[in-house]
């Protein structure tokens, strides 16, 4: 065994120019997917990565926290999409694995496509408040990405636990960026290539 | 927003006295599932995280490929679950996102306690070929841990992924390091303390 013990996952330099500066707010819901929108067509555009994009808000004041990409293929790690990288970085940038802690403020996953199973199995632990989605699950794998299973009801049981679920926020301008990565002819990496 | 651009995951110093000489074998599986329960038990005993270890093995070769602890509350990570860690640490060493593609070996991920929702969506992602499983989902929750949604026909949904899935190797024992755990004192640290 090679003795690693570490795992690193960075984002690409193109993140600084696409973000606009930290006391920016995003007072509307449509502008917060905009963020996401537009992190995951840059995604595409500068092939570092799939056609997903996230970000963490807190909704109290507009304000972002931290934005997220698929990094999968350029990172070598079939962990790194979208909503975990955004998860990642906030609880690193708050100090806690839990957003949800006391102390903290409510705060809200916007991404350009609803989670896959991976994640949305990984909001509950994350302390979330709420999750805004764009493209819908169907149109994920109508360009060939597999989900994972999934109940249907899923937003359902997220509100069980206290995490408000909207859909459909930008819905057409999101799957416009999963088309146009399935006529890029960029790859579909799902699980297992052979 | 602080612009952090990096997450990294470390594996606490203790692992490399945990770990024996690379060219160790671990023909069987109650071996390789010695070693994730020993890195379970030594996460406890260290104080450096949840009662939970993984490992990823060639079982054509009986070889280590990598391993991982729960790392959460040290990591302020949510998602550093011993499996996720092991997983981004083999695809690491390996250089690719697909544990699955072409040029590998087929690798086997044993794990000291059945995966919770978020892991169970991971498996699929990595390409990884087997599923072996210490302590019951049941064991797990029966002291205190969230383990998420999960059908529990989730070994039939792994296998007709082409995902071999054993259980209950090794039960007691890793059971025990659960037990151990809540007895210890040490934190539940489920998605939500407020």
């Amino acid at each position: 065994m090679a003795r690693l013990r570490n795992i690193t996952l960075c984002l690409p330099d193109w993140i600084e120019s696409a973000l606009p500066p930290p006391d920016h707010t995003y007072p509307r819901l449509e502008d917060r997917m905009g963020l996401a929108i537009r992190l995951a067509r840059l995604n595409l555009e500068h092939g570092t990565g799939g056609p997903f994009g996230a970000a963490i808000f807190n909704p109290a004041t507009g304000m972002l926290v931290s934005a997220g990409i698929n990094l999968v293929v350029a990172s070598k790690c079939s962990i790194a999409h979208a909503e975990i990288v955004a998860i990642a970085i906030a609880q690193q940038i708050l100090g806690s694995h839990d957003l949800g802690a006391t102390e903290m403020p409510s705060l809200q996953l916007v991404t350009s496509a609803e989670p896959c199973a991976m994640c949305l199995g990984a909001i509950p632990w994350s302390g979330l408040r709420s999750v805004i989605c764009g493209a819908r699950d169907e149109d994920i794998r109508a360009i060939g990405f597999d989900e994972g299973p999934k109940t249907p009801d899923w937003p359902m049981a997220f509100e069980a636990r206290g995490i408000a679920v909207m859909r459909d926020v930008g819905r057409d301008d999101a799957r416009k960026v999963l088309q146009d990565y399935l006529a890029s002819g960029k790859p579909i990496y799902n699980g297992r290539s052979r």
